[in-house]
């Protein structure tokens, strides 16, 4: 299991005329904390697109519990419970300030090579920062 | 079953760095589905919202299978099955101007009364727009 | 002087906790209108950019004047006064169904070579659809 | 003069497909920012809006001068040039991690008694804070 813990202060653009982060805005603040969660082991995003890798979402699930208010400091946690494939999944839980679980949420990402648009095996130099953990 | 059609053009800004709809869009416009689907069975959104009752969303899934680019004409399809009680659950389908199925999506929401915050059952004035088709 | 109108139906992720839209958005509903405009008058954003033309923004100005709601059912007016050379300039209205005025704003945009990077003139095939109009 | 910083890392969502963060997002850039600033001097804006005093924004500018790209780290520097009456301006200047100047722009804000929806004096609670400064 790997894991990592990302904050983000809500803005008051992510609000929507109920007073509540937009539901739809969650999918960003899980796109922040996988960004931090491959930054803390070892690679970036950014990098694996270089290399000719990209990450399209195949699956996105949220189950909202609370809602996150304007300002509110959430701790958005990105796990993967398995040793990425062709796939990669991510569980996320986001919480406020509070510690108030606000929603549970899942992503499976599949690594594509951009020039031939086909899915291939995540990438070694990649799973070389991951795999002692598994 | 109640079933309804909205045409969507991929706006420029809803396109990411891959030249795809940023996967998080998508709720955007299912949530525009939905307003359009409420609508033709007789009332709006807004309406509700008047009449004292919210509809938060408490939970999304979306799964995807081809990316829709900048300047695509979506149609997305909403669609319920069942009469709604204290919850009303849509399912998706969003399709390209080729016809091609793009993802598919469900949400499901709550009728939430905003004076007490609980959750309350579908109102009279919205199911008797929609009984007669169940 | 060319003009175009282009319908827009503000959706509830747009609106913040105040319960406008929120004021960034404005942008977005300017760059529909560019679109727009452009197809009107023969061409497609897209086909600029297929034919490696890409138009980022220079500069943007919004004068907020009043506020927009949700589903409200906006019309942006977007103008140019000008035959474009590097530059294209837009100016734009945005009116309510009401037809109040709800703020007015300007647009420039370069031409740029997406090759060398640089700045060029209105492509020609561009022009010869719009300089009957000067 | 007031001035703050903030740091912001651009989020995979916010760029377009040609590569850059989309000119809208800066607005949303700029409200972080000015959020950021007034917690520095004290208040919260949140704070503001519980008591009855929302900012709706007046005036937007912005000049674009090189684009931001995917996981840049921004520094958004606001200012402040003179003690807010009944409006507020800030300045802001855009920079990224190579202290590159992005954009610059500018936002008036105006203090409104939700109650009346009648413009007003900025607070004295919000004044004393800042007013040392000038």
């Amino acid at each position: 299991m790997l894991q990592s813990e990302t904050k983000i202060r809500v803005r008051y653009g992510e609000t929507d005329k109920m007073g509540y982060v937009y539901y739809g805005n969650y999918a960003q603040y899980y796109e922040v904390a996988r960004t931090e969660f491959v930054r803390k082991y070892g690679v970036t995003y950014k990098e694996l697109e270089e290399r000719g890798i990209m990450l399209p979402v195949n699956s996105l699930k949220v189950k909202y519990i609370k809602p996150a208010f304007y300002d509110d400091v959430l701790t958005v946690q990105a796990t993967i419970n398995e040793l990425p494939g062709i796939r990669i999944h991510f569980d996320y839980k986001v919480f406020n300030q509070n510690n108030e679980l606000l929603n549970v949420g899942e992503t499976t990402l599949v690594f594509v090579d951009m020039k031939t648009g086909k899915p291939v095996k995540a990438p070694e130099f990649f799973l070389d920062n991951i795999k002692q953990f598994f």
